[in-house]
């Protein structure tokens, strides 16, 4: 594999566990293109709408954890496939996350998908 | 490039356009491995569990139709980011996909995450 591959790849994981678990933008905030154009519905434009959703989770959700189950990179892309829970003692949510990164390497737009992971399943194998 | 990763980006989306949008299973089958392994909870392992996926929509969503937005490929994994509607005149829905291929370039084991394109966004850039 490529090393700008596993650069970008460890790059956007350090990212996400500071977002997500350490809940800390300031230490998140270098990571970032200055457009950070953002695709979740629930989320605003720019930087200053991930410190906003920091913010959020900080209220909220304050024991939210995710765990990035595997991770791919192609190009300036890196998709991360992630178990993501907003409270311990749940079953949580499957997420898939897109990033894409600038020519200066820096995490410039975001795209996910969230489910609930269900109850029951067709299948023994779980959602990851 | 690596030319492996665009045949198997061209091989799973033949297959992803067979399966969801020409809903045919026997065109469909010589695609996928012995083994078929399914983390959709709503869908049975093994090929016979896509027959019967495939039986579903059929039946029950005849004009389902879906669009590839962005794909990936590492390894031997390949990911597609789609748009999807079981019905048209409807906002649908974003999935991303993961398909793991066999030794042999067969798809062998499907993930997916699914969520609803909600009618209003914090942004103005949609899901995609």
């Amino acid at each position: 594999m490529d090393e700008r591959l596993e650069r970008n790849k460890r790059f956007v994981a350090e990212f996400y566990d500071i977002i997500i678990n350490q809940k800390d933008y300031e230490r998140a905030k270098p990571y970032m293109g200055p457009r950070y154009r953002q695709h979740n519905p629930l989320v605003k434009d720019y930087p200053d709408g991930l410190r906003d959703f920091i913010e959020f989770l900080k209220t909220n959700a304050p024991q939210a954890r995710s765990k990035i189950i595997r991770s791919f990179a192609e190009g300036d892309y890196v998709i991360l496939h992630v178990h993501s829970w907003r409270r311990p003692d749940t079953r949580g949510r499957a997420i898939i996350e897109i990033f894409r990164l600038n020519e200066d390497g820096l995490i410039d737009e975001h795209w996910d998908v969230i489910q609930e992971i269900p109850e029951t399943s067709a299948n023994p194998n779980g959602m990851f």
